[in-house]
C-alpha cells in the first residue's frame, strides 16, 4: 500500500489536487495498467483453453490487485478528506461516505 | 450500521469511553450476541446432520452480520479517534492503523 | 481444511450420516465452539472497551475461521453430494447448489 | 452467472474443448472484455482527479464483476471436471483443487 500514498498521509499538507491521489496519481496510474494487463492476460487464458483452475488463480490475483488500490485510495481518502473536514469543522458527512464505501468494497 | 453508530457520529464529542463506542455499548453487544447465538446455531445444524448447503447459507448469514459489526467499528473509529487526532494535530498514525485495520478485514 | 474433512475426500465410501460429515462431525463441532469463544472474547473485549483496532483485529480472526468452516464444508460437499449425483446419473442440480452457495459465501 | 455456464450445466457431454468453457468461451470473453474496460474507465476516473469516493464505487464494481466470472467458472469446473473423474473413478484430487481454488477466492 505504501507506494501509493506514503509520501502523502506524512506530508498531506501538499497535494496539488482536489481529492489528494493527484501526488501520486502516476503510481496509482501504474497499478490500474498492471490490472489491466492482468484481465487481458485471462481473456488469452480463456481463449487458448488454459485449465480453468489456473484461471481462478489468475483472478484472485487480479482481485487482490484491485484490493490493493482500493486500500490505497481509502487511506488516501481519509489521510486528506475525513482530515481535512475533521479540522474545517464537521466530518461526520465525509465519515460516513468513507464507511460506506468500506461496507461496498468488503461485500463486493 | 446506524444502529451502532449513530447518535455518535453526530455526537461525537459526548463518548464517555476512551474508544468512542462506549456509548453503543449495549447496542454494539447486542448485535454479537446474536451472533453468537447464530454460532451456536450452526453447532445444533452440524450436530443434527443439517444438509450442509443450508450449514453454509447460516455461515454466510454469519458472516454478513460480523461484517456489520466491524464497519460500526470502524465509521466509529474514523469519527472519533482519526477525528481526533487530526483537530490535536498529526492524524497519520491513527490514518495508517485504520486502512490496515481495512485491509485486513477485507481480505480476511 | 484437513482436519475437518481429510480422512473424508480420500474414504469417501464410508460416510455414516446422510450428508458427509457426520464422519469428521466432532472436528466440525469443536472449530464451531472455538469460534463460539472467539465471539465471546469480543463480547468481553467490547465490554471493557479495547481499542476498536484490536477488536477489528478479532473480528477478522473470526471471519476468517468461519471461512474455514464454509470452505471445508464446501469440499466435503463436493467430495460426497456432487460426486454421489455423478454416478447417479444427472448431477447438474447439486453443482447449480453447490455454485449458488460459493456465490453467497464470497459475497457475504 | 447463468450466461457463462447455463447451457453446459444441462448439457455437459457436448463441450468441445478440454477445460469446459469453450463452449461459452464467446460470453465469458465479452464478461472479460467488459471488465478490462471498467479497469481502463478506473485510469480515466483518476486521470481526471474523479473524487475518490466514486473510484472505490467503480473498484466494487470490478470487484463484483470478476468475482461472477470466477462463481461461473467454478461451476463449470465443477459441472464437467469433477463431476467427469466422478464417473471416471477418483475425484478427490479434482474436488482438492476446486476446494483450494475457492478458498483462494474467497480469501484474495
Amino acid at each position: 500500500m505504501g507506494g501509493i500514498v506514503g509520501g502523502m498521509t506524512t506530508d498531506h499538507e501538499e497535494h496539488p489536487g482536489p481529492h489528494g491521489y493527484s501526488g501520486d496519481k502516476a503510481a496509482l496510474l501504474g497499478r490500474l495498467r498492471r490490472i489491466e494487463g492482468q484481465i487481458r492476460g485471462l481473456q488469452r487464458m480463456v481463449d487458448e483453453d488454459t485449465y480453468c483452475i489456473d484461471v481462478l488463480t489468475q483472478i484472485s490475483a487480479a482481485k487482490s490487485a484491485l484490493h490493493a488500490v482500493a486500500v490505497g485510495l481509502l487511506e488516501d481518502h481519509l489521510a486528506h478528506c475525513v482530515v481535512d473536514a475533521a479540522r474545517a469543522g464537521d466530518p461526520s458527512a465525509k465519515v460516513k461516505e468513507a464507511s460506506d464505501a468500506i461496507a461496498r468494497l468488503v461485500r463486493s
